[in-house]
């Protein structure tokens, strides 16, 4: 083939925020798939906080990616050719393929999407994918919001946090949002039908107190920093907190100290860290479920989509500070 | 009757250590029992951390003391007079009666305690009583140990503390101590049959990575402050950490800060605050499977006991600097 795989690599880990220089882009040639893989051709590749945790070498539940390594992300792509029996030229495929062009992947390390389903491809990176995922298992397994309770979920414009709050409100919680500016918290009142959304840049603190003025009973943390300390002393007794991350404190070196943790006795709260991938069986429910609401119109999303497999890391860095309005995806 | 209701009033609220001019010593008359109601001579009174936060007019889960009001306390005594058919004199009963001799008590208020059953009334303010309780539900109902997991429990030696870890360690688990002082170690791991006991004052870190090479899977947190400091690190993924108070926090004002949240991502941890009264069913377990345990000789207890109500406000300062060894209860 006449094409090159572009390929962009971890070139040097940062302190704090990360810039174009701790990436490289190379350009290698196109994998020749053997007995078992198949080569796809990637279409979309998914941008998520977590993965600036692979790029630092501080102890974490997965390992980094290594210098010179090819940088981790899931990718949708089609299949080119194939020596696997379970996939065709066509198909279309999800998979951890990396921030490249191009890959030669196991069968087995794979996932189909569903043919004809009227869903864009894309979708299964974001509202049908990983952070979909996340934000069932946050609300249904750790949260599990009851009706007429508050609900209070961060970055709630974003791929996890519109999930988890259309979730949430479906199970009969009250829903607050909490995003930057005023468009993103429009969108999230309007078109995600949260029941109010506050912008963290404009007196997070009494805002919360209009909006939760008997405190909140679950909150969906993804944010930490400012958002973190106005939420925290307005939790309800009994109240829950799930954490799936902390996306405003990655490029903090140290990470700056937390809550003093008496609160959880005198208001008996649980505080409960989860990721995606500790719960399989919760997360096929999602695929299951999710596709129903989709289909039937029942769960927004927005994607926010850059172009160009080069742009990914300026998009990246983006995404760490909030810039990015919907689920981040690259079209390659 | 000749004797006065010797009583201890709360005469200022504390800011940081309590001391004596934070509280009154006064004569009352005896009072006389109404309809319903049971006079008991108080024979021994609880002193335990939770009282500090009474003394305080912060928010709470509980109203605070008022000023000039009888400190809070859990009492044992014996009934000398009854208008209520459920108790006559001579019985020992149990109840939230206060820093004081004497008290009449509306019967509902009262719990009568077995008689002939060989353990001392003293007892049930401890092992028996509200800390026991407190033990029983953090443990098997919050932590929930399994068999080869790493438990660590801090004021091991205390009222909680004591009985957390001897249930822990018939669960299974295998039960790490910490104390202040060589004595009170000694007496965690030949007394009460802890697998080790780590001194705070000598090396805390570098003792529990000795003693814990694999982590942490459960914490029972009563103490705050340092102790937690050289714990929370050190939990192992998919750990868990019980908060029933934290008193060596309670004399700081403000409150110092926590750790950051993000390890509860990274390990899968749940924190999770309770308070014994939210738990009754349990509460009910704990005093008849406890009981068993007692008259077993499966579960060893130690108070500390201060001679005369008199003296309960030096005993109860000196028990929030960790003075005390063993549960600490005054003798009236």
């Amino acid at each position: 083939m006449a094409e090159a795989n572009l390929q962009i690599l971890l070139k040097s880990r940062p302190e704090g925020r990360p810039g174009p220089e701790h990436f490289e882009l190379v350009q290698s040639p196109i994998p020749e798939p053997r007995h078992g893989e198949v080569l796809v051709r990637h279409r979309f590749l998914s941008l998520d906080p977590y993965m600036r945790g692979r790029m630092s070498d501080a102890v974490s539940y997965a390992p980094p990616v290594p210098l010179g390594g090819v940088m981790e992300g899931e990718c949708v792509g089609e299949v080119v050719q194939s020596q696997h029996p379970n996939f065709a030229p066509g198909d279309w495929v999800s998979g951890a393929r990396g921030w490249q062009g191009w890959s030669a992947a196991h069968g087995s390390t794979l996932v189909k999407l569903p043919a004809g389903s009227g869903v864009s491809p894309s979708a299964y990176l974001g509202v049908l994918g990983m952070p979909g995922r996340t934000a069932w298992i946050g609300v249904t397994e750790v949260l599990r919001p009851k009706p007429g309770e508050t609900f209070v979920v961060a970055a709630a414009s974003g791929a996890v946090g519109a999930v988890a709050g259309q979730v949430a409100r479906r199970m009969g919680a009250r829903v607050v949002g909490i995003a930057g500016g005023a468009e993103k918290c429009r969108y999230v009142t309007e078109e995600l039908g949260f029941d109010a959304c506050l912008d963290h840049r404009e007196g997070l603190e009494a805002a919360l107190d209009a909006a939760c003025p008997n405190g909140i009973d679950c909150y969906f943390e993804n944010v930490g920093g400012s958002v973190q300390k106005s939420v925290f002393p307005r939790m309800r007794e009994f109240g829950r907190i799930a954490f799936c991350g902390m996306v405003a404190e990655y490029n903090q070196s140290p990470p700056p100290p937390g809550p003093n943790l008496m609160a959880l006795v005198r208001k008996r709260l649980t505080l409960q860290g989860f990721l995606v991938n500790d719960h399989p069986r919760a997360g096929q429910e999602w695929m299951r479920n999710g596709a129903v609401l989709l289909r039937e119109g029942k769960l927004q999303f927005r994607e926010d989509v850059a172009q160009g497999l080069e742009n990914a890391p300026a998009a990246f860095v983006g995404l760490l500070e909030g810039r990015n309005f919907g689920k981040l995806v690259v079209a390659i």
